[in-house]
């Protein structure tokens, strides 16, 4: 039996997704399981966490099992993710080793490995990622890597809650100015999750040099082929703002200026209006504001909209237990042979 | 309903205070109990601790839940606790984020905040552990700030259990030397519940730089007036220790000189005799010895002191474990609503 | 009643061995316990772990009870070993206080403390663990000093496993290269455990200053003695690998050069060649291939090896969490006076 695991919402099917959806729900209004009773979870923090690593352990509990942190580098080993490297550098264990052996230990491994920031036709084959998968012998969550799935799936649980069906909703991701060139996982995630649920996507970047990488903007087109959705691209606030259901605010780093923070800054230093206020959401109709946390507040949104009825961050945080436990029952489900 | 928090055993009255010492006592004969069963306790550190942490994972472990330790700027985010703030240095999130967010995630939230020692004037207002009780939406409490009230419990507890009632018995709060100027709020906390359980207190310094916070030495008068007992300051060694029933040393400070440690040193490095050796505890009427730990050996206390039939400074630290499980159990009740 | 540790597998009796492998198999095959129902374990690392820490965590749940995971220095305070010291300098707290305050907490204390790399006469005395011994009152267990036994258990099972009786089988103990000069625990602890279990062991050194320290190669003999093995010492790679049953890996430092790596360097590189390849394997009759981990690939051992279906590295890295049960649970029942 080859082993399925999550790595993207791309990779499930929207019955699938449904039913994630459908029990993160029963999970809010009773948080408790029985599906890793006994069992262990590795959760494997390249990077820091707070919502990430408080969320997945308490759910681990909740579904009767113990999550274990790790942080290679930190308390563990530092590890090598090259096939074939010889091993005279930093790096004291291979990622074949380690995933071989906590396969030995526990019923699932969750990993958060952020890019490295160097090169991104490197990054972007998500190297860590991919080395976890190809030598673990359990299944493999995404915490957070070029992609956030189980951000996405709290975001879209919160849109739900709050306006029912997607479909045909004005969906509004705008960068926004921060004072370092972050991830741009949380951006991809929300183009595709938003399009697969069939919304009006519009990306709004300051420049031309902010787009995302077009594979993720190619799967986002395909979904919009599916769900009826639709995508469009500017940098034009008014346009992205005026009547949008939905703010979703995020920073990212221009591409092509990946892994030369310095070359970029005087570029990124022009968008510091990007900032979502009050006098933006006032475009919206009556639109919703979030973010994925952490948020520099009055840098990113003012105190004026993180504090406002219309945002839903904290929800949306809320969400990651429930969905999480939702998506660790179902990957232990999927990967359970039925007789 | 207002939130109660546990910041200060000033806030409980003493019918409360005694519901938890008879509470705790009960844990240490059986020490497991459900007031957390399937919930989860946020331990947020943001200064080192040992017994602490271990006591408050195991307590709440006994209690059934399960507790999540957060070490912001270490493994989680750098926070930043100032209202308004315009988050453009280091932390990337807000104390209103950290504390809404965990309050959705968990049933109680646990703060250590030792003060920046830079300046007393903002550190006496206890900014992050009021920034937390300010945005959470379950109860806080306190692990260590400018105060430290579940050592409070835990050392009037281990003399009660060897002394019966305290009214009226000799209590002497010594400081002693240490290389570095420490945290006062053991100082603060100790005046506090001798103070409250009617001791004879005398608090002995070695000059008058040493003296506490008016606002805890006020609060210490007050609570002679209720209680019955007395404080005196003294920076008379043999004054200090003459018949006492009960020694407890801690180092701390001196606030005039606060946040400028080199200016303080001369005059610190002149009282290393303050140090508690056998000698002085002759002076005592058999008394008893205690220190909060950790503790170093042979500069605060002798080893012949530490490790004497009279110093209950292990038991001390083993009451912590059950006053915790106590006090947890309480605040859950005390936010519970009756029907 | 005298506490019984788990400080060595020499403190254990062949029938008390066979105990615990025969438990740790049983574990295996049905892995929960209750021996540590409602009770907690520390793990103290003084260094990094991956494996240690996470089949310890998950056998202490397995088994009911609750792991807390102290590092002191870096979360909690810094710690003094010897006895009398005149704490003035880095250490905050006396492992007097730390090992009789966590007996208060919980029913087993774990200690890993490598060597300090300075002296080798001190070292070789394992302050640190004797330091917990003598303070703790509840049972300590090593989890590597300057001994790793449960390392023994987890590879000696492992070779049972494959091979059934191990009497007469030839056992290759090689040092392999590595940039640093490693601790020798696992060298020596593989020289008790398989002497003790009868085999013919071979240790395999680039040069004199190689030998391990004349303590363990003493035990050794000892054991072989009672056992029917045999011990000798090769500088030759042929000698060492021809007709080996098993093949045992490990870096370590040059005693002659303790605590000098730079002057050791020179001699160092020149060993290079011990590379554990298939030429090497080839030697060997069928023999099988294991490291403790972690490991650097292509420098201590090659891809072809470690991937090789004789390396059975990873089935002795599972075999730590039930070796590890079937330890603890055997020191509570020791220490449980009976009626």
């Amino acid at each position: 039996m080859s082993l399925r695991h999550f790595l993207s919402t791309q990779h499930l099917s929207r019955a699938e997704l449904e039913a994630i959806f459908s029990l993160a729900s029963a999970f809010k209004r009773e948080p408790t399981g029985h599906a890793l009773a006994g069992k262990g979870v590795a959760l494997v923090f390249l990077n820091p966490s707070l919502r990430t690593r408080t969320s997945f352990e308490l759910g681990v509990h909740q579904l009767g099992g113990h999550a274990v942190v790790l942080e290679p580098g930190r308390g563990a080993w530092g590890i090598e993710w090259r096939e074939g490297a010889v091993m005279d550098g930093e790096a004291e264990e291979h990622v074949a080793e380690v995933a071989r052996v906590l396969s030995r230990y526990v019923a699932l491994i969750g990993v958060r490995a952020f890019p490295r920031f160097r090169d991104w036709a490197e990054d972007r084959e998500d190297p860590v990622l991919s080395a976890f998968v190809r030598h673990a012998t359990v299944p493999v969550f995404n915490m957070e890597t070029i992609l956030h799935p189980c951000q996405e799936l709290a975001h879209a649980l919160a849109m739900r809650e709050r306006l029912g069906d997607l479909r045909g909703r004005k969906y509004l991701l705008t960068w926004t100015y921060h004072p370092r060139p972050l991830n741009t996982a949380v951006a991809n995630s929300a183009l595709l999750i938003a399009t697969r649920l069939g919304m009006d996507v519009t990306l709004l970047i300051p420049s031309e040099e902010y787009r995302l990488d077009e594979r993720f903007l190619a799967a986002a087109e395909a979904n919009c082929q599916e769900s009826g959705g639709s995508l469009r691209i500017t940098t034009d606030i008014e346009e992205g703002y005026r009547d949008a259901a939905v703010v979703y605010a995020k920073s990212w780093g221009a591409l092509p200026f990946y892994g030369r923070p310095e070359e970029e800054r005087p570029l990124r230093e022009r968008f510091r209006h990007f900032i979502v206020d009050e006098a933006k959401m006032a475009l919206t109709r009556g639109g919703l504001f979030s973010h994925c946390l952490p948020l520099r507040r009055n840098v990113k949104a003012t105190d004026a909209v993180m504090d406002a009825p219309y945002c839903f961050a904290i929800d949306e945080a809320e969400n990651r237990l429930h969905v999480q436990k939702a998506m660790m029952t179902w990957l232990i489900a999927e990967n359970t042979p039925h007789v």
